[in-house]
């Protein structure tokens, strides 16, 4: 994407208060919802220069260049807006584990009955992702 | 999910400064990511007691019955949570159009090279959904 339609692009998005805006992830083949994060301008200007996804990380305050300390990268497959303009949709396809616990996905909690059941487990060990 | 479960899981979520939570919705059985909205405590209570999916609505500030006013329902076949708890990713089956322009999904704009492009048509028109 040039300078000038990216720039064109962002000036149609909304932005929360903070500057951010929702970006939730799906495996682009399989249709997984892996995660939910947040993009500021700057990581979304990233994310569609180098087709690599990148966040803002809220708890670190600092770009969230996904897999670059755990190795567990998305590659950028499609790029999404919704009707509104405030929230995107990421097609990608995910190396290994999305969730920082070494599963797939995040969303491995799951309502059954009166219970919150776990449904998967991690792929990986978070400490070997992590390297602690 | 009886009235202790349902406050235990309440108290486990990590809402926003307003009380709110994102929630995707994907269709169960297609993959489809059809939008993403917001919940209170009370939305979610209500979606867990009746299987059909409510959300907050900030612009009206009141519960949001999806499909109340346009027939476009969601039954709900699934709840589920991230890692953090801070995100929810409801399984639903979608009546007709999620969008409130009559598309089935809400993420109907794709970036395509250097612009964004709409890649679906409305189902329904708006006027008929709403009345107007």
């Amino acid at each position: 994407m040039n300078d000038s339609a990216l720039q064109t692009l962002l000036q149609q998005l909304t932005f929360n208060e903070d500057g951010l805006i929702p970006a939730i992830a799906q495996q682009h083949n399989t249709g997984e919802v892996l995660m939910m994060a947040w993009m500021n301008e700057e990581s979304i200007r990233e994310t569609l220069n180098n087709n690599r996804v990148c966040y803002w990380s809220r708890s670190r305050q600092k770009l969230w260049r996904k897999g670059e300390s755990s190795g567990q990268e998305q590659t950028l497959k499609g790029f999404r807006l919704d009707c509104d303009k405030d929230t995107i949709l990421l097609a990608v396809d995910q190396i290994g584990a999305a969730c920082h616990t070494g599963r797939r996905t995040c969303f491995y909690q799951v309502v059954d009955g009166d219970e919150l059941l776990t449904d998967s487990e991690p792929l990986i060990d978070p400490a070997v992702l992590y390297g602690k």
